[in-house]
């Protein structure tokens, strides 16, 4: 155990001071203003020991991470039933476009999209009465942790310039696959992003899908075992954009990346890990937190594989 | 001259009762109400000499015929410059595409698919102080007719429905290609759209791009040879999405469709002719219409090849 | 009539000098031997008044230009059948494009693009017994020219590293839509791309596309003036790739290029003219040969719209 | 132990009647002529246990699922520089598509499509004397089986009406991505498509994926387990072409299939299975084959996440 703690700090002091080429993205000003150098990392394993080291406990937006959290409501409630509004398939394809989806005819590729989560928000209007206070319910829930809150500052900030989730939604819904208002989808999809956590909220709040047994601190079970891993499934093959199959073939476990600069990845039946360093490259993924996960499995000879 | 009489009348009697298999549009609700069997066809020469046939006198909703006055004015107040922010060619693609536009990165292929048209409008908020009120007076004074007028009652149908148009125009803003507040730019759009014209009438207003000498009745002339000859070409290359091919091949004028079923073409240094027949054919262009203006030129030998 | 003489001479010498931004095509090697500095022009009245300036009489390789004839040849074979295997539409996209082909499922849009002119050397191989022949005299009948010839030197050198047009044609046979063998027709294909002639030769070899009333030295029509005037039209809508509507706009006449840095413009019931100067633009036009053509059809006033 | 059996026989004998939507392959003849109703299984444990059901020692097609055989022996050649002419990420696409690779400039999206195996199999050519030679001779010692070998009436029967294929190869070259002969690469790329095994002999043949410490008869070890590791990363995200992730939903194993009906899977550090039936679904993977299993994942409750 106190190896996973040196583990993690002798790649986080080799990792500290690279060059780093990535980007902090700014097309949010709100997330431009955060310091393109925080570096933190935080493991949990299923029996609830923690490891953290730089930045861990440090609050961030989790943004496209929450996608997760969407779609595992939305799947507790609509059951299978889910899938024929949107599909598993990884897209080939940048995290917004929406060329496939005029191919596709208005069904997105898979729930870690924006297409995808949009439609998963639309689904989740359907079945809840204060979709956010319902949701943010459910992630406390989860986490059992009643300071997780939505940043309204991001939220907005995010509203006020996401022409491109704007022009998603409306055309999702010009094929008839968004039932609810545009206006109130994406207000409710812009506060999911919007959610603050810490690394260790974040390795906490996926639990649930390291460990089989898992039930919340209410007595809860959140999905089936069945579910659990099928969502793994999705992110091994989606989490990352067009950068999946580099995910999968480096680091060799199911994740998802946000652009506020984290990345969660989890280990079934072991552990979670999540790492934050806000600079992206290319194709909108923590450059720092892959290398460090490529690191962190390679040392630790665990990959799912 | 008799003779353009008698050959409209006899291709009127041809085609007037063969088996259509085109649709009456009804994505926008108010169009589906036209009675599909409207027929009506107007030719009016340079000199002034008009002919008719059918319902030639009865206002519809001329759509997307639209598109030529807006581009018109634009191209009048903006000069060369306007072709920085949108294309000339041809898309090869349907009327309402969004892949095309995302490799293009949001600039528009031609200001005959929506997305150009949008992108016009957008240019003439910059230069109009009302917009709505100053087109209209523009379309009244080059077709000398006062009684030009839009249909509110379309302008809002489509409002509320045009989920396709809300994604486009918030696309192409994504890109940067649109200055003015998303919302105020689609309401000017439904706008033109909404204009309610005869076949007569439609015929007259396009007078000026195949009278070189072309002045209103004010005395103004509307935009140079050399712009009304451009405009033409790109009419010729783009005026039927991607059937546009195949009407040039057929018919062998300039020419513009609407999804409200009618079709003007363009004579330079002759005439200009308008059918109205509202069932569309696969790609969104009358039927009946293309038909008749191929047998047109074909029996007055008058295309421009 | 020594106005025309003036006006070319004058544009040739305005342009002679200017920086050209293009580049010789070097794809195939034997094209990157000609002399980048080669400029040439021959105007060809209907009535067969010929004006030159430059190396106007010096042979090339026609390239692409060679489509025309081939279709030509094809369609008074095979009449309006013809386009069950092509369509006459704008592609929007690159010569020698394959995505497009696979949407279409092996339907080439139009003649003009390397897919369908390859389709039209398979319908002419079904039609000829002696393919390279029998098209090299159709040639020299229409042209009156018994010393038009191929280059084999430039169809070897194609064939030897057409590594694109051998994918394109086993694509479209995947689909059926090529009947002969795969090498046959490309051996064929090669051959007549590799056509050489001068400005002067061009000019009067499409002459039949401008004159109504055109017969061959034989007596023979070649095809009926309704064929001339679909050609006349695909060539408008379709002569450049994804550079037609700016000919269409800038030049306003019916044309085509090739890659050896020629093109010829026709206007119906007037005259033929051919621009050499093999530096190509990014589209793979020449660059000089556009502006001069702009030049020329506004200083006479003659395009066709 | 006995238990595996029991599972397999059970779920063979629930699927073996049911109503199979899917169709033989037919598009090489030869394939064509297998009998719909073949449904074998295999499954190996690391510790060289066997269980069958049905054809499972029969040997068929085993088409694409050599493309896992072909990389295996490249990256063990080449090395990570492998990876600088193709890439590791899911298409998106289907199976011997063209359009992506037209985007990415010839460089293939992953070695399991197509595209990806040509390149491949020109990598071996670079480093093996006798190709065909080289590469049974490797099969045979991984497999400790030196009955296996090519059908040269499926690889004869597939180059006379590969189009695609040669399509594809044609194009990649266009780009430079393959440096050998295009007949050379074709043929050895049939030849390995045309590989003919059992179930037996494949589940056999994949056991160095599933066994870290895998060594021949010979004393040889294959590859590194870090490479294994990644083969299986991207046979998860990859090799069912464009129901990859469906593949990793509903079975959660990294697998492979082939157009003969063929599917392996793999589950680290446990067992390979293969299951056998000819009939394809729409996107070319095994109708009964991937039904197997979900269910034999699901009863064993096996999947890797």
């Amino acid at each position: 155990m106190e190896n996973y703690q040196k583990i993690i700090e002798d790649i986080y002091l080799d990792l500290k001071n690279i060059d780093d080429v990535g980007k902090v993205a700014d097309y949010i000003p709100e997330l431009g203003e955060v310091s393109a150098d925080k570096f933190g990392i935080n493991m949990t394993t299923i029996d609830n020991k923690s490891f953290d080291v730089g930045n861990a406990n440090e609050k961030f937006s989790i943004q496209s991470i929450s996608k997760i959290l969407t779609l595992t409501l939305a799947y507790k409630l609509e059951g299978e039933k889910l899938w024929e509004r949107l599909d598993v398939e990884p897209s080939g394809n940048p995290f917004n476009s929406l060329s496939q989806l005029e191919k596709d005819k208005g069904k997105p590729r898979n729930p870690f999209i924006n297409a995808g989560a949009i439609v998963v928000c639309d689904v989740l209007i359907g079945h809840l009465k204060n979709p956010k206070k319902d949701f943010l319910d459910f992630c406390r829930e989860i986490s059992n942790n009643s300071c997780l809150n939505y940043s309204e500052k991001v939220a907005e900030s995010e509203k006020a310039c996401g022409y491109r989730n704007v022009a998603l939604c409306n055309f999702i819904k010009s094929f008839g696959n968004i039932k609810n208002d545009v206006d109130e989808v994406l207000d409710f999809y812009f506060y999911t992003c919007s959610l603050q956590m810490s690394c260790k909220e974040l390795s906490q709040i996926f639990l649930f899908l390291a460990n089989d047994d898992f039930i919340t601190n209410k007595g809860n079970s959140i999905i089936t075992m069945s579910q659990a891993k099928r969502i793994n499934a999705i992110l091994l093959t989606c989490g990352f954009y067009d950068e999946s199959g580099e995910f999968a073939f480096r680091v060799g476990l199911p994740g998802k990346s946000g652009v506020g600069g984290g990345i969660i990845a989890i280990h079934p039946d072991e552990y979670c890990i999540t790492v934050w360093s806000p600079k992206l490259n290319k194709r909108g993924n923590s450059y720092k937190g892959m290398l460090f996960l490529e690191k962190f499995t390679t040392k630790t000879a665990s990959s799912i594989f």
